[in-house]
């Protein structure tokens, strides 16, 4: 509250610091693309460009006790500005779950890494952000919710009964060389039901998320969610004899499917055993994009075809048909997902996946326990952000206060701490400000969208009184100290 | 949503599982003192109390894909029940920050290591969670947040105008041997003022916590705060001309007082240099319980004397003098405090510091950077909820629902779905059952504290109806669907 900004000692000390670029949607910028800012540190401008890139830079303190300034690489600060965004983001997660009438869980970014353990060639666990403690125990900064989720089902065992419908904010991490700029962390929002075998379940996450685009005033001609199923190339591999053991490790392949070539897919499925036939048999199935088409391919009595249908007209009577279609290549990355698969794209086709999920009805038995029928998602805070960007739906979240008390005189400061202390206790925002000079204050109720200003000067102190004026009307007029409300 | 949990492969599965012993206040324990619970692996019941304690035992997945179903070692999962506690308890540290016009923060758990390397023999730097990171680099989880404000102050630089009023509530990490049970996280809500060089923002910050307190329904003979200034030390310290570099050390070893005996204390002040003279001189000025005392001992002209005289004016001013005392016993663990310093107490003493703070003006400069005059806060969830608990203040804070839509027939799973996508429109969180017994379905409601309860059944759907049941007053009519509020 002291006019630092303004004395010579301060200014002198801005002059010393280099202008940072800061970002004001910290937030925004995929999990994978958003390009890092230059590292910088403090006194030694001419690091930031050799900084940039390359991953063996330090961040360790200089020996002279000079310090990084940036967050690690591939992390994020939180200024006011990113985090009024962000909390923002996150009300419309919770709001939505709890009209869903999901129940919000958590669990320690920290995990064992047995639980990410998968041998199906995953992305995402060949991106493990894991370590070994210093009790030699091996331990990962969380790269997914959805194995901590199950293990909390396991854990709860009795003491709940299903079906479980739960939700989940959290922060998660990847490691991987940062020479294309891509982050370390993001945040999720993680909607999960068990004990739900039937596809109602998967209708009602699709809900959520369509609940979710129209609260931020995306319609279904900006993003559409593609829906498929596992079952599809469950069929396929069932035509062709294909032992259930690779089940899993084609699904992961052909998930690759237009980030790598079709000619670089179509050998690694020929190196996993299955012939050729076998292997254009499931990419022909995976370029259907109509369910009576899949139907003719596999036949009616085939589980894929009933699911789908199901699902389709669950999204009619919920009332949200325009916004899915069935597009056999959505396979999902990971690799438990057992059933219908899903994930959000935007139409102009600019984005990566906004959100993704499925069923997962075998997760619990990878962990030694019997399983629970489970489906859920994802919904990363990167995309959709950029997304809102892109169609100007980012909400004006500038800051605000209720009142401003400022003593006119260094002797007021006791009248004017009882002020605000007594409009604190009515609940209302208050901040007490001193040694500025007025115009400074007034700059700064604007700049704080401050609804009033109250002024604590002595002839009107003498009378018992305080000055007070309506910011949005510039009205002022005095009132008895005592009954400020 | 379906019946699981009365089918007979469901009872089958629940009898395999261990009954584990939940704790409904998992929020609640001391990041120190919390009991852990036994480890318990999935159908090995025997290695629950082997592996209680030992810090060798393995977390890792058994060779037969058993996974461990506790949270690593010293962290917490948050089931629906200590999740709403912990909703409950950040929003009244949310709603207390707004009322002081703090704006919120946030930063990386994890951070550089350089940013808590400190010399002073610090107990939060001795039990850093450290480790090297896949690219040679030093990172921690964060054992405080304190340096990553300041770093991020750094950052800002010339984009921000001071003073500058910042909140956070975030987890804090530390490891150490869990021979005790203690945790090795914990959330802390940090509040700090940077800017203001005068005691106004100490006394703005004891403000907030006493706000926080009365809004809890605490009270000032429930809780007390501890105040004295790191001043006192630094003017016995120049009564004995010991040089300047010697203060921190002094601090951290002088903050040890109630821990180790006053012996060891004094053994280890004389082993940095101190004269017994000076040693005693400090011991006698720590017993001070009051002001006028202090004065006689320091002489008037001293800074410490002012600006504890300051506060307690403020106190007064503020209206909230009962909650604080001078106690000269106070110096707080970490290095970087060079002020006023306080921590609040139960005045029953059964419980560990429920906050502390204090001025740390020179934090910055450690960092490379010019100094800002800084003070703050950190409050744990621990220690005040299990105050909360001891005083029986803890709200009721059960599961609430609007609606419960529940189809009689499976035919009418299309209506069902129509019916909660409109309630759900109008922001009523609609819980969708289906597949269960009518009994069950009111029980449920019962537990979930429902509203209402809409049944979708033939004979009314026919005519366009559902039948309306009102839970609090058993009152039930028969509403147009499309008349449903």
């Amino acid at each position: 509250m002291a006019a630092l900004s303004s004395s010579p000692s301060f200014r002198h000390l801005l002059l010393l610091r280099p202008r940072l670029l800061l970002s004001p949607t910290c937030l925004a910028g995929s999990f994978s693309r958003r390009h890092i800012h230059g590292r910088r540190r403090l006194f030694s401008s001419a690091s930031s460009s050799t900084l940039t890139h390359g991953e063996a830079s330090s961040t360790h303190g200089d020996a002279d006790g000079v310090v990084e300034v940036n967050p690690p690489r591939g992390t994020r600060d939180f200024t006011p500005e990113d985090m009024r965004l962000r909390t923002w983001l996150f009300d419309q997660f919770r709001e939505v779950s709890r009209i869903m009438a999901f129940e919000e869980v958590d669990f320690p970014v920290l995990e064992s890494e047995a639980l990410f353990i998968r041998k199906a060639g995953e992305e995402i666990t060949q991106q493990l952000y894991n370590f070994e403690d210093k009790g030699g125990r091996r331990v990962v900064l969380r790269p997914e919710i959805t194995p901590s989720l199950a293990r909390l089902v396991i854990k709860q065992g009795k003491s709940v009964s299903l079906p479980l419908k739960w939700f989940t904010i959290g922060q998660c991490w990847r490691y991987e060389r940062m020479t294309r700029g891509r982050r370390r962390e993001h945040y999720q929002w993680n909607m999960d039901i068990f004990g739900v075998p039937k596809v109602r379940a998967e209708a009602e996450l699709l809900h959520a998320i369509v609940l979710l685009f129209q609260r931020l005033g995306i319609t279904s001609s900006d993003v559409g969610i593609r829906v498929s199923s596992r079952k599809v190339l469950q069929a396929v591999l069932n035509m062709y004899f294909i032992p259930e053991h690779l089940f899993t490790e084609v699904c992961v392949i052909v998930d690759k499917l237009g980030k790598i070539t079709r000619e670089e897919i179509e050998k690694e499925l020929i190196s996993t055993g299955l012939s050729s036939e076998a292997v254009q048999g499931i990419i022909n199935v995976l370029s259907l994009k109509s369910l009576s088409k899949l139907e003719e391919v596999l036949g009616s009595g085939v589980e894929a075809v009933a699911d789908l249908k199901k699902l389709f007209s669950f999204a009619e009577q919920y009332g949200y048909a325009d916004w899915i279609c069935f597009d056999a290549s959505v396979v999902r990355g990971l690799a438990y997902y057992t059933g219908i698969v899903f994930e959000a794209f935007d139409r102009e086709g600019k984005l990566r996946a906004i959100c993704g999920g499925g069923r997962y009805d075998r997760l619990l038995s990878t962990f030694g326990s019997e399983d629970i029928p489970a489906c859920g998602f994802g919904f990363g805070d990167a995309v959709i952000v950029e997304l809102l960007k892109e169609k100007g739906l980012l909400p004006d979240l500038s800051r605000q206060i209720d009142d401003i008390v400022f003593p006119l005189d260094e002797e007021l400061e006791g009248p004017a701490s009882s002020i605000a202390s007594s409009l604190r206790k009515k609940g209302r925002s208050v901040d007490l400000v001193e040694d500025k000079r007025l115009k400074w204050v007034f700059k700064h109720a604007e700049r704080i969208n401050a609804s009033r200003l109250i002024l604590v000067g002595n002839s009107e102190w003498e009378r018992g009184m305080v000055r007070v004026k309506i910011l949005s009307t510039r009205e002022e007029f005095e009132v008895k100290a005592g009954e400020l409300e």
